[in-house]
C-alpha cells in the first residue's frame, strides 16, 4: 500500500491531472469491454501525452511492480484491453496521443500516434485523394495502436491483408520502459529478426505500441458491388475462384451468408430489402474496386463477371448494384448480420479460420456435426470466404434463457467448435485475437511447440509479466 | 574428442552414408561461400532426408553440444551458411530435402521442402500456368529454405514483396530438436505472436527451416519493358512516382543505373548495346506486367506511360522493348552491372537501403561525400529505386592492388558508408542479410534497444547458441 502511494504520487507528478486519475467516474467506462463480457478494476487510469511520457510511466511501473493494461478505443472483441478484477493494474490509455505526425504524399505514407482513430485516418487519407484500405465496424472508436496490437482484419483483407500488412514502421515502449523506434519506413531491411512483426498482434503483451507508419493507396475511383444467389457454399467457393481468376487484383471483397442470415437481417432491419427476387440457400457479396489507373475497365469487368458466372452455371441469380446507394444497401445487409442474429435469441459466436481452400468444405461438413451434437441448435456460418475466415454463430434452441444458456451449454459448444477447427488445421481466432476470452483455449489447443515458443519470447521481453498480464499467454501453465 | 566420436557414430547411424560424411573432398565445396570471402572447417556434413531426421540430428547435437550451420544452396551473400574455422560445427545441408510435397491449383499454393531450388519452383509453377514472383541471380542454386531464412529480395519486391511476403506456412526445427509446424496456410490467424515471422529472415539462428508453403500468382500473360534516360536520379524518382500513379499494380520493377554502370556493361559484355542513342546521366529500367485478367490493356498502358513521360518532360529519351528478345537484352544490362563493375578493378560493395522517398536524395548527396572523403574513388549506385534499395559500389583509385585495397582502404570506406546510411535512417543490409559479413557492424550500428531485443529472443530460443553461431547476432557483446 505504501508502495502504491509512492507510485501514485509519482505517476501524478509525471502526468499531471489530465494524464493520471483515480476518479471512479472517469475510470468507469474503461473498466468494461464494449461487448460487456468482462469488467475489471484498476488502480488508476493513465493517459500520457507522448511516447516519452509512456516510457517514463512504464519505468515507474517497473520500479513499483505495477502491471499495465494498454488500451486504445476499447473496442476489442476478446477483452484484451480490460484489466482483471484485482485492481492492482493501471490502464494505460493511448487515446490522448492522437496526432498524425507525418504525411508524405508522394511516398503515400502516414505516421500516426497510437491514439489516432481509424475513421480520422480514413478522412485524412480521403482528403489527400488517397485511401487506407482497412476498415471495420468499430472504426469510429478503434485506434491505430489497438488495430496494430491486435492485427485487426475486416472485409478488405482478401485484397490488402490485415493491419500488420499496412505497417511500414513501428514505435513501441518495452517492458523496461525503453523505446523501440522503427518508425522510419524501409521497404527492404534485412538486419536480423523482424522485430516489428514480433510486436504486431502481440496484444500489448510484449510492448506498448505508441506510433506506426502506415502505407496508403490511391483513392477509390470506382467500385462495383455484386450480389449473387448460389445453391451451396461449395458453389460460392467456385464463384470465388472464378472471380479471382477473372478480376485479379480488382477483387477486394468476397463475403458469404446463408439464407438464415439474410432472413434474419430482413426481419431485423425494417428498411432492408433482399437484393434478389427468389430464394437461395447461399448468398455472395462481391466487391470489385479500381483506382484512377484501372477505373476505365471496372464496370465492364463487373458485367463480364456477372455474365460469365451465369454462362458457366455458377449462380442461380445475380445482380450488380445499380448505384452507390444500392451498393451501400448490399453492404448494410452484411453489416447487420451480427446484430440480427443476436436479436433472435441466445447464441455463441466464433471467429475461426481454416485454410481458404477448405472453408467451403468445413462449413458444409462441420456445421451439421455441431447441430447433431447439440440438438435444437442452429449453426450459422457467414463471413470472409476469400480469407477462410468464418464467423460461426450457434443459436440456442428455442426457449433457452439468455445469459444462462451461453455460460452453460454455450461454453460446451464453443469447446466442441474449437476442437473441430483445430482438427481441420484451423485457427480458434482468425481476427479477433486471444485477449482474456480465449487464453485458456489457446493454452489447451495450441501446438505445444508454438506455445513454448510464445512463452519463451514473452519471458524474454517481459519476464515480470508486467505488460497486459492474463492476456494471450501465461508464462506458467495455469490451465 | 571422445564425445565427438560418440556423436559421429550416432550421426552416422542415424543418417547413413548418404546422410552423413566426414570425407574432405565431399565437404570441400561447402566450406567456402560462393563469393570466396569466407572459408571454414566442419566436423562433418549432414544431409538428412526428412524433417524427422533433421529433428533427430538436432537433438543429437544438443546432447553432444555440437554447433550446427544450416546450409541451402550456399549462394548467400554474407557468409551466413559458412562454418567458422574451429571445425567444431557440422554443416546441416537441406539439399536432399527437395520435394514439392503439395500443390493446390485452385488455392494457388505450393508446399516445398527446404531444399527445393528456386528455378525448379519457377518451372513447376509455369507448367501449371502460374508464377512464383521472386527471382534473383542465384536461382539455379538458391533453395527455398535459404531464401526464407534470409528473407531474400530481388527485382520484383516493388510489386510483390520480399520472400517473407510469399510465405503462407512454415515448418522449422528448433534448437531443442522440436518441430514447429505451421505449414497449413491460414490467411487470417490471430492466435498470438506471429512465430513464422520470427523465423523468416533469422538466418538459421532461431530455427532450421525445413519446409514452406508459398503462394503463387497467375502466370505472366504479357510484359512491357521500358528504358528511359533521365538527367538525374531526382528525375528518376519523379518518373517512378509518375509510373506508380499511372500503372498502379501493373508496375512490377523499377531499376536505376548511372551512366558509369551502363558504360561498364557496354565494355564488359561484347554483345550488349545501349538501348538509347544519346548519352544520359541516369537510366531507368521499368517493367510493367499483366496476367490474363489485365493483359488486354498492358501495351496501351506502356505507350501511355512513355508518351506522358515525354509530355511532362520527365525523360530525356525513352523506348519500349520491341519484343521479348529486346526486353531480355534490357534486363541483361541490369544483371551484368555487378560483374562489369567488378571487372574494372578492386571495389567494395554495399547493399543498403534508405526510405524509398529519400533514396534519390541520398544518392545525390551522400555519394559525393564518399568520393570527397576518399579521393580517387568512384561511387556507383544502382539498383531498386522503387524499394529504396541501393547497391552501392565504391571503386578503388586507379592502380590499387586487388585483394589488398579491399581489406585496408575498402574496410574504412564501408565503415564510412554504413555510418552514413545509419545517419539517414537506413539499413546496412537491405536484402543480403547480416551473416558473418556484417555481424560486427550490426552490433555497432544497430539501435541498442533493437539489438537487446534480438539478443533476448535469440537467448530465449537458442540459449546455448547452437544454431548458426557467429552469424547475425552474438549473445555477448564481443565487439
Amino acid at each position: 500500500m505504501n508502495d502504491n502511494h509512492e507510485f501514485l504520487s509519482a505517476a501524478d507528478a509525471l502526468l499531471g491531472s489530465r494524464g493520471f486519475t483515480q476518479d471512479a467516474d472517469l475510470m468507469e467506462p474503461w473498466l468494461t469491454d464494449w461487448r460487456g463480457r468482462f469488467t475489471g478494476k484498476a488502480l488508476g487510469l493513465a493517459s500520457p501525452a507522448s511516447t516519452q511520457e509512456v516510457s517514463e510511466l512504464v519505468k515507474l511501473c517497473a520500479q513499483h511492480d505495477i502491471p499495465i493494461v494498454p488500451q486504445g478505443g476499447n473496442s476489442g472483441m476478446s477483452g484484451g484491453a480490460t484489466p482483471d478484477t484485482s485492481g492492482t493494474a493501471i490502464i494505460l490509455s493511448l487515446r490522448r496521443m492522437n496526432a498524425i505526425t507525418r504525411f508524405d504524399e508522394d511516398a503515400k505514407e502516414v505516421t500516426c500516434e497510437a491514439g489516432v482513430i481509424l475513421q480520422t485516418l480514413h478522412e485524412m487519407a480521403e482528403s489527400k485523394n488517397l485511401r487506407f484500405p482497412l476498415s471495420l465496424g468499430g472504426k469510429g472508436s478503434a485506434t491505430i495502436g489497438g488495430l496494430v496490437s491486435t492485427n485487426a482484419g475486416g472485409t478488405q483483407v482478401l485484397r490488402h491483408g490485415s493491419m500488420g500488412a499496412q505497417v511500414l514502421g513501428l514505435q513501441a515502449v518495452l517492458a523496461d520502459g525503453s523505446i523501440f523506434d522503427s518508425l522510419t519506413p524501409l521497404k527492404k531491411d534485412n538486419r536480423g529478426f523482424d522485430l516489428k512483426q514480433v510486436l504486431i498482434g502481440s496484444e500489448g503483451t510484449l510492448g506498448i505500441v505508441t506510433a506506426a507508419t502506415l502505407k496508403l493507396i490511391p483513392a477509390l475511383a470506382d467500385r462495383a458491388v455484386l450480389w449473387a444467389g448460389v445453391a451451396s457454399i461449395l458453389d460460392a467457393r467456385k464463384l470465388l475462384l472464378h472471380a479471382d481468376n477473372l478480376a485479379g487484383d480488382a477483387l477486394e471483397g468476397f463475403e458469404v451468408l446463408p439464407k438464415h442470415s439474410l432472413d434474419a437481417v430482413l426481419d431485423y432491419a425494417p428498411q432492408s430489402r433482399s437484393p434478389l427476387q427468389g430464394e437461395h440457400e447461399w448468398h455472395c457479396l462481391i466487391e470489385l474496386t479500381a483506382d484512377a489507373s484501372t477505373a476505365d475497365r471496372l464496370q465492364d469487368l463487373a458485367t463480364k463477371l456477372l455474365e460469365s458466372a451465369f454462362e458457366e452455371g455458377l449462380v442461380e441469380d445475380a445482380t450488380i448494384a445499380a448505384n452507390e446507394t444500392q451498393a451501400a444497401d448490399f453492404w448494410a445487409i452484411r453489416e447487420d448480420i451480427s446484430p440480427a442474429e443476436r436479436a433472435i435469441g441466445p447464441a455463441v459466436q466464433h471467429d475461426i479460420s481454416v485454410p481458404v481452400s477448405k472453408m467451403a468444405q468445413f462449413v458444409s461438413e462441420a456445421v451439421p456435426q455441431v447441430e447433431a451434437q447439440f440438438p435444437g441448435t442452429v449453426g450459422v456460418a457467414f463471413g470472409h470466404l476469400g480469407d477462410g475466415n468464418v464467423h460461426y454463430h450457434v443459436l440456442a434452441p428455442k426457449g433457452a434463457e439468455r445469459g444462462v444458456w451461453e455460460r452453460k451449454e454455450g461454453k460446451k459448444i464453443s469447446s466442441f467448435v474449437y476442437n473441430l477447427v483445430t482438427e481441420w488445421g484451423g485457427s480458434i481466432s482468425a481476427e479477433h485475437g486471444i485477449g482474456q476470452l480465449k487464453i485458456d483455449e489457446l493454452a489447451q489447443l495450441a501446438d505445444p511447440v508454438a506455445l513454448k515458443m510464445m512463452r519463451s519470447i514473452k519471458r524474454a521481453l517481459d519476464p515480470q509479466e508486467r505488460l497486459n498480464p492474463g492476456k494471450l499467454v501465461w508464462l506458467a501453465d495455469k490451465v
